[in-house]
């Protein structure tokens, strides 16, 4: 892409170069919000390296077709790690360990996942004469403290606990714990809505530079407004596919990609009459919906997320495709795509 | 600052309003990286939201005087804590939980002290009207497979083992591990000198897009370039005095503030002589660092930090002082300066 000689080229993450593709400046450039799900990123630190390895060739597809990419990230198995891990060490020694809230485990869990993408990316680029800076920041979301998920925490998160643990947490930390049949009993913490992305102008600045972003990892470090400007982290996990939705339509992107373990979406999937879905407007997509076609936890966000993103201005398109195949998607030979 | 309603204040931070002092641009202002010490942050959780809160009025009064402010920090007690919680969570299910590398732990703690630090300064400074937005970089740092630290790993991480523990780790990891005199046995890393700050052309584009940036937190996750353009995570920790020094060269700040717990650098410290020090040139600063002056791991890791800088061009100035002295320092009422 640039004539750089191969000296200049070992020292150019220093010195970025400008990524010009058919004349297009950074600002002229259509804009791709991709959100990632936990098979783009592994379940532990060892599959996470590989299988990010394959989610970068992914990204680096879609940057090298000429768009500026914003990427999202879940983090389930990853926050649920981190959140034992700190459980384990506070009850090692309560003294010494404070209890950790889960905004910070979420808050680590970015670090955790974004050293990893960013670099494996970056390698990518470069390997693709590609000389793009690509950079984690660090993102909190706001909920809202009315949400009516914070009456009804359906998501599990962290280890079984016995009877005992788990009576116990209800009683000093409040905790909300359901019984999951036959394994013992699980924290569950509420799913809210993202309503604004606090460090929203830091990831359009960083656009506007040429920066590959990763951002609002794991939905986003959920926090509430208190008084004034303060932020108060809130014991929940957002969705990533609503959070990514709400950066995609924030950064005003021209296409909110959803990669997930499905080429396309299906209507009665699993039945004889099972029928891929390639076009669908989000009148249809919201047909499906009330039919029940979409697996709760699972596709049913995702479709949720792309009919928002598909709703919110005409010309703006959602898709959803397999994670090996987002290159065919842009390009329109496969996925579903979601538009007025 | 700004002439803003105070209805639009409450949504200020998804709009951010210019920062304009007498005048000067973004690109026009001076521009301070401060280095954030232990005494900054805590020990632990409940200590960070309280130091933090009064580190940020610091920092915003270096804000509040005009000048472009970029944080780093250390993270010694904050890694040791992740890394002992990652840890303690191997041993307990090694087939479930994957052993963390140093390097993740640090990319980890930028998550949990970045998220603290970036809340409460946004907070302290929107309260005074200024309408920046704070933001953390993930930060790596190159550091060299040569540097003579790898062969004498001295940094001490984690908790105390006991002698089955330390030898156990010495055969099983290859870890160094040292006798700590009656207290058991510590796991030592290598402390090498910072080369470069892979992120720095994303530090620098927000700088001069007017935001605060905490960055290189923990000295910076320490990597190690490999073939080509890949980034291998090193088991080390970067001195966060010699990391802020170099992101202070890399982004041609005008100074660099050192904020401790001591208000001046003294010689003969303790002694019937003790003599504070107001200005030093290089010279007369390597001259008391050979006699000894001043305390390894201590205070001689800020007075080299702050002479490199001093000596890196004329203009430059090394400011070491008192966390609460940040304004009267930067405006030549107290502190130590080090300047050609």
């Amino acid at each position: 892409m640039t004539g750089l000689t191969p000296e200049y080229r070992i020292d150019s993450y220093f010195a970025r170069q400008p990524f010009d593709i058919e004349g297009l400046s950074e600002m002229e450039m259509k804009k791709i919000v991709v959100a990632l799900g936990g098979n783009a990123l592994g379940k532990n630190l060892h599959e996470q390296f590989i299988d990010v390895q394959h989610t970068s060739r992914a990204i680096a597809d879609l940057i090298g077709e000429g768009y500026q990419v914003v990427i999202a990230h879940g983090n389930g198995p990853q926050v649920g790690m981190i959140q034992e891990a700190m459980t384990q060490l506070h009850r090692s020694d309560p003294e010494k360990y404070d209890t950790v809230p889960l905004s910070v485990c979420t808050a680590m869990s970015q670090g955790y996942i974004g050293y990893d993408l960013q670099n494996l990316l970056r390698e990518e680029l470069y390997d693709r004469g590609i000389y793009k800076d690509v950079t984690s920041v660090l993102t909190q979301v706001e909920v809202d403290p009315e949400d009516p998920a914070f009456k009804n925490p359906t998501k599990p998160i962290g280890s079984f606990l016995t009877k005992e643990e788990a009576d116990e947490l209800v009683r000093t930390r409040n905790y909300t714990v359901i019984e999951d049949a036959g394994r013992g009993y699980r924290r569950v913490v509420a799913s809210p809505k993202p309503k604004k992305i606090v460090e929203i102008k830091t990831i359009q600045d960083l656009v506007n530079s040429g920066h590959v972003v990763v951002a609002a990892g794991g939905g986003g470090i959920p926090v509430f407004r208190t008084e004034g400007f303060h932020l108060k982290g809130a014991a929940a996990v957002i969705d990533k596919d609503f959070t990514s939705e709400l950066l995609a339509e924030e950064l005003d992107a021209d296409v909110f990609i959803i990669l997930t373990a499905v080429e396309k979406v299906a209507v009665n999937f699993g039945k004889p009459d099972q029928k891929w879905l390639d076009e669908l407007t989000p009148e249809e997509a919201e047909k499906y919906i009330a039919q029940d076609q979409f697996a709760k936890g699972s596709m049913l966000p995702k479709v949720q997320a792309a009919v928002k993103f598909a709703q919110s201005r005409p010309g703006r398109t959602a898709l959803i495709t397999l994670l090996d195949k987002a290159k065919d998607g842009i390009n329109g030979k496969t996925g579903t795509r979601i538009h007025l």
